[in-house]
């Protein structure tokens, strides 16, 4: 069944929405993007995201960790080491992003 | 030339990042989902995207006329009909709104 033309009305959950309201928040493609090669530190994401705040990416990094998007993992050392990766989901979504960089460079200058 | 894994410094312009941050934007990606069946008016766009402001589907849609993702076509009747529809270049995003539909279907309840 094709979700995508039904008039909102005809919808009670519709997970095309969202998905698009998870991934049309701002950085969040951004952040997905900078983890598609591989795991992460904050430090490490916040420097390839110019301009983010460490409490915006905290707070989007959150968000993907809520919806099984991104894994946080603490290593115990010390001091401790955190990285930040894409979960199985998340890896579902480099399709998207592929597809994008495709257009992107189509289309952009 | 793989764009996506060159660290930040090493780009002056990347049309990836150009991309997300268009594509990123509150609403964006509903808009254009939403323009993806064909075109709309402004006030069938306002009732199928619900919780949108007039002023921010107004200024979204002035950003991706700006961006030539969408046209906007004024006919001369009375009172003048205005319809938004996607240019060629914002056709080419229904793919990337395909493998996000995909996606949802598979991994949002």
């Amino acid at each position: 069944m094709n979700n995508q033309d039904k008039p909102m009305a005809e919808k009670n959950i519709c997970p095309v929405e969202k998905t698009l309201s998870i991934l049309g928040g701002k950085w969040t493609l951004s952040i997905i993007r900078q983890l598609s090669p591989g795991a992460k530190r904050f430090g490490q994401l916040q420097k390839s995201l110019k301009g983010i705040s460490p409490k915006t990416l905290s707070s989007r990094l959150q968000e993907l960790e809520k919806e099984d998007i991104v894994a946080k993992k603490i290593y115990p050392e010390v001091p401790p080491r955190v990285e930040y990766s894409l979960t199985p989901k998340g890896e579902g979504l480099k399709i998207i992003l592929q597809e994008m960089v495709k257009w992107a460079n189509e289309n952009i200058q």
